[in-house]
């Protein structure tokens, strides 16, 4: 529990007086008043969290972390379990949708294995084996893990963040498990005191028909283990993911870096959630890149209040939608620190201000 | 005339035959069905466009149309119509918005004159001279120019095009012109037959109290010069800009060239819709880059059947939603080109496809 502690104590509010900075100085750049809208909302946040009005946002890095899910035996998902280990040599050999995605918007990728079912010792440093054990247990029949296997997965998170800190800007949240829709649903529902049925989607491509099999299952899960609200390492031992908390836990991170953090979709917002419950100040750290398809995502975002900078109908997961949204974050940099001032341009400014 | 007639004989729609082929083709790779949504929607109109699975985006250039407005006469701009060639100066030395955008984006910059109401030749070849006119006039008053002016800015806006074809993979439009929410709104007015009241917003900044005034200003100048909306350069000369017809006649020349243009925000879009009444079909090879903050932008996209990729608020032109929509162009291209496929991978394909 140190780490964790430690970490928690660290992560501080964003700089109300840099975020007022940026602004006032925004409104000094040659154009209407606020004209480049979000963008903007952007370059005060990383101006707030960064302490400066030129944050540097160059080097970039995604933290794929993966796992895999006992709750697949109830057939909740289209595809087999092996796709997980699979994937990762997707991963390593470079062209799985992460890596054209991050490659062609200049991010990293790190892939952690947190959990997959099956030795994956022979990828030696291509990947960092931090496997906590041999996948989840299936929570439709009892918890998904132990509370110490939850905590540590959430240490190696912060861990991962904290090893990366000196040459990462910014960072991505990325995720591989199949199932792992599941997990994040029941994570989701728990926190939200709603229904299942509100929070589950089709995740990798569902048949509609087995929707409601898949509600019964979380149903059944959460009914079983009664995961207590009040404990989020409580509700991710007993209905969550090792990849979900790596991912919480590299949230916690950045934001003890003060750096920060690009939460993916679904399965990201599922650690955010649990990050937010163990330190609500974190979310000022975190940026929502995209709106997933999956339904339940809207939920998260609104219980985190972030509303996200993409809307493109992502739900691949992996951390596409973080490696999509780094351009605006460069972009929201460099309108800071590039842009000619009204003065400067010599450039009439417009009678009214909003 | 005859450019213009030359060049929509040679507008083709996208070829049936290569989105269905990209089509194919997107559901071997390493995802789930359509998982990443939109992007994948635009690989697919790409491989259309440019008939080929691997289509080339990496060279880039916005053009930036340029022109003065003689409605500024009724106090409908929150900024002295000054401005527009203020700005001109601020392209010039690179750090207004578009260079900043363009620049992180990887988009060249074209400034082309068309109608600037002040003497711009200081510029040499810093920018395209092709002024029509000093500014349009007041069209409260009577029209903005003459039939042969507007058909001369669409000729010049198809003759930049095809000049930059050579060397541009993907075009972006961009319009810098104080007053021009005005003609725009106008355009959109008769060719939606709608009130101006649903077409008007606050531009530049206009406060909110002076709207109702702006759009008395437009319903006087439709009314006056009842353009006929079968007859886009009718409509264009009466109640346009010269900006604006240089923005349409882009968007034909690059239709007539099968390549991609990223249509930029609310002043593009009035560009976009008299391209699309002299020529429907090269809509085919308009990409909505994002969603205008100006409410009449949501009807654009509806006429036209555009969704825009992006939501960001912007309401500044100059091209710079088209810059932010550049980076998924690439990446549409990139997943294309770069992904794996099942098969390749050795990864077991999910069982359902939808």
């Amino acid at each position: 529990m140190g780490l964790l502690l430690e970490t928690i104590g660290k992560i501080v509010p964003v700089s109300e007086d840099w975020r007022r900075k940026a602004s006032d100085y925004i409104l000094t750049l040659t154009m209407p008043p606020w004209a480049l809208g979000r963008l903007l909302d952007l370059a005060v946040d990383l101006a707030g969290m960064r302490e400066t009005l030129y944050p540097e946002i160059s080097r970039k890095r995604i933290l794929l972390f993966a796992g895999d899910h006992g709750i697949t035996e109830e057939n909740v998902s289209p595809s087999p379990k092996e796709v997980t280990a699979q994937m990762i040599g997707n991963f390593v050999s470079g062209h799985a949708g992460i890596n054209v995605l991050g490659g062609r918007n200049g991010a990293e990728i790190s892939v952690i294995d947190m959990g997959v079912d099956a030795d994956l010792s022979h990828y030696g440093d291509q990947i960092l084996h931090r496997k906590i054990r041999y996948g989840t247990a299936n929570f439709a029949k009892g918890p998904a893990m132990s509370y110490n296997e939850a905590l540590a997965s959430i240490e190696i998170g912060i861990r991962t963040a904290l090893e990366f800190g000196d040459t990462t800007d910014v960072f991505g949240t990325g995720d591989m498990g199949i199932g792992n829709t599941s997990p994040s649903s029941a994570i989701l529902s728990v926190f939200r005191h709603c229904s299942v049925a509100e929070t589950v989607g089709m995740g990798a491509g569902l048949a509609t028909e087995r929707i409601a099999h898949k509600i019964a299952v979380i149903e059944r899960g959460i009914a079983l283990n009664q995961p207590d609200y009040n404990d989020p390492l409580d509700v991710l031992s007993k209905v969550g993911g090792l990849e979900i908390g790596g991912i919480a836990g590299a949230i916690l991170g950045a934001a003890s870096l003060r750096k920060p953090v690009l939460v993916d979709g679904f399965i990201s917002g599922a650690g955010a959630l649990i990050a937010s419950k163990l330190c609500p100040v974190c979310v000022d750290y975190m940026i929502f890149a995209h709106r997933s398809a999956e339904p339940g995502h809207v939920w998260m975002s609104e219980l985190l209040q972030k509303e996200p900078l993409l809307d493109l109908g992502f739900r691949l997961g992996e951390g596409t939608g973080a490696a999509m949204a780094m351009p605006l974050l460069d972009a929201a940099a460099a309108v800071l620190k590039d842009m000619a001032t009204f003065q400067s341009a010599a450039v009439t400014q417009s009678e009214v201000q909003i």
